[in-house]
């Protein structure tokens, strides 16, 4: 088994899906089908705000990425963000997801990104070990504030 | 004096560069005329992953905010960072700041944003107190990471 990454199109939208439910389930997120097919299709559908990427066999996916671009004028050009990553259950444990985060960088549609971030929960370790070995940094003296619109 | 809003467009560059100068050196962060010009200029020419806004009279601006546009599939759709806000310090203290961040979600490029994020130092009290006052929720929760590339 390898975590190949393959960019997901619109064909790919309903097995992406049952992969994003299932995520969203895990992380205690109450979200609609209507509202996960709002946040994954417009990436399928090439808007310039980010990618979804296959983990695995398109046929059988045994995950799934999702990177969003943004603009960071500290970092003086394009970011990019991991947004989502799901590794289905049965195959965690293998170091899958340490690939898909260490290759991610190299696909093309990276190009020129100067920085990638991601948000782990404060409490999870081993996640945080995880994209430590995969070299992202903890930015500790900062904190994210949101407000919903 | 008002904290009225201006989208900067590209004649405003030199304007903003001095503004964006004082601002990175405030903050200690050590970057080149050539990076943050890089930083700036394609937010000017209209590249759909942020816009720059002038704050106060466009021909002597009181400060400028960077709001960054992405994508999130937790909320669903397009959102937005607050990458950089700068309030020259002579008019700084009059709550200019707390009404660009509250006047700021209605502007018609924010139409569609689900959620406006920031980040802000843990230790700076009064940052959090000024962001908290214009509705923005720590999400203290979690951590950001950061991988340069």
């Amino acid at each position: 088994m390898t975590a190949a990454l393959h960019l997901a199109r619109p064909e790919h939208l309903d097995k992406l899906l049952t992969l994003v439910e299932a995520f969203h389930l895990e992380q205690g997120l109450e979200t609609s089908a209507e509202h996960r097919r709002a946040g994954i299709e417009p990436l399928l559908q090439g808007i310039p705000y980010g990618a979804v990427y296959i983990i695995g066999p398109t046929r059988a996916p045994i995950g799934y990425i999702v990177v969003t671009f943004g603009w960071s004028v500290e970092f003086g050009g394009m970011d990019g963000f991991v947004d989502e990553i799901y590794i289905r259950p049965p195959v965690r444990g293998r170091g899958l997801a340490s690939e898909v985060l260490i290759e991610l960088p190299k696909t093309p549609a990276q190009a020129g990104i100067k920085a990638l971030h991601l948000e782990v929960d404060r409490d999870n370790a081993q996640a945080q070990r995880l994209y430590q070995r995969a070299r992202f940094e903890p930015r500790d003296r900062y904190m994210l504030m949101t407000k919903n619109l």
